[in-house]
């Protein structure tokens, strides 16, 4: 099944989870234009507290756009949908290990699992094209490309973990209005957390991300680095609780609230 | 022991915890200038998540400034302190009922409490004096008065209650500002909730505030009221944990940090 780039973006949210639910598995940039994706993060009620501390205190990494009470399987997200089936890929971890990549996690459900819903990047990119700014990975076709850092979270109880950041080259006269834009998002990641010098990062090769794909950086344009919503999940890869259950990178929910609900 | 307004207003926020942790009490309206006071919710470690979602998804009345994990008594918002002395006066409510009031709490202490820090509404107070608007009950000397309303805070797991509000009177003319000023503060209460009509919040006597003092409304000025940070509190009493610790009403937690450092 394929759909053209102009489907995609016009198919309505709760459509293109019915699609995913069905076994449609691809990523979901360019879905459902207007309506915000976001990043997820399952753990057992036992770490549902340090999980939901943790995003408090890093709230550029970790915004919460919703959080599904244990067991819950739907919410005001993803009305009439079911968080259990309705992204195309996931990934699962138990005690901080990668077992699976998964379509559908039902097989995995217990009543004792909290679902948290995290802002996505994707959300200001709409904004930014419309600023002027190209997205390199989107003109290139690929997932952005995304980076553990040497920054450290702060810990909450047993969660603890490393900042991870997405990056878009932005030509050095844009940065400004990049910096203007994406700041009147904070529910999803909001203003850059660094601009050039990804080695004060402790990213030594740009051309080696952890998740995603790496990007072509043109000349005269410079790395800009985003809190990125898989911080969550390197944090439940280094605390290792005994089963955490993300998205797979790029395979976001695609939820009801408009991108424009973010902006402040 | 008193102290004039300067002195109380160019205290220190660690000279103010000492003297309350030696027995000084009194309410903090106009100490220590230019520093956040917070209010305070304490509950068991079981209660925790619930307290924390319950702030995440209200976070107009419950805007988290910081949590002490279970057991700790300091932290970065009171430097060299100790949350259970610090504060001039303390509520403790048992199974839902308010059974002390106590200028220390150490008796009631546990290992496994968690301590939340709320935003307060003093915050902006300064910004709206410094745009030229009177705050009638700093004029009048007496505590801000506040309301239980009719509206319902969104629920988490076993806790639930209404919206309390503040209310300050503003001249018609000035709402405007009082607005945009305050919208500013989103980490301590942001933008009012309401403007006139005091009956569609449930209210139907100002006269009555359910906490603080009555303030008089003169000709001309019209009731605004902003979300307030006794929320936790009315929740807790009718949700009913076996145990929660707040601050006294007017008795707030005087912090280290800057009240412009929750300017937005």
């Amino acid at each position: 099944m394929s759909l053209e780039a102009v489907s995609r973006a016009e198919i309505t949210p709760a459509e293109a989870r019915r699609l995913f639910r069905d076994g449609l598995v691809t990523p979901t940039a360019g879905w459902s234009a207007g309506y915000a994706q976001a990043n997820l993060i399952i753990v057992p009620k036992a770490q549902a507290f340090d999980i939901l501390l943790f995003a408090q205190r890093n709230p550029k990494s970790c915004p919460i756009l919703g959080v599904l009470d244990a067991g819950e399987t739907s919410g005001p997200l993803l009305a009439g949908g079911d968080i259990r089936t309705d992204l195309p890929r996931y990934t699962v971890y138990v005690d901080g290990e990668k077992v699976a990549d998964p379509t559908d996690i039902t097989e995995y459900w217990r009543d004792d699992l909290v679902t948290f819903i995290v802002g996505c990047s994707f959300t200001f990119e709409a904004a930014l094209q419309e600023g002027g700014i190209r997205i390199a990975h989107i003109d290139q076709g690929t997932n952005v490309p995304m980076y553990r850092t040497s920054v450290r979270c702060e810990p909450a109880g047993e969660i603890s973990g490393p900042l991870v950041v997405s990056m878009r080259p932005v030509p050095a006269s844009q940065i400004p209005d990049a910096v203007r834009i994406t700041a009147r998002y904070p529910a999803v990641h909001g203003a850059p957390v660094h601009i050039g010098n990804p080695e004060e990062l402790g990213i030594s090769d740009l051309s080696r991300p952890d998740f995603g794909d790496p990007v072509e950086i043109p000349e005269g344009y410079v790395p800009v680095f985003w809190a990125c919503g898989v911080t969550p999940q390197a944090a439940v890869m280094e605390s290792k609780p005994s089963l955490a259950i993300g998205h797979a990178p790029g395979h976001m929910l695609i939820t009801d609230a408009r991108d424009s609900s973010y902006l402040v």
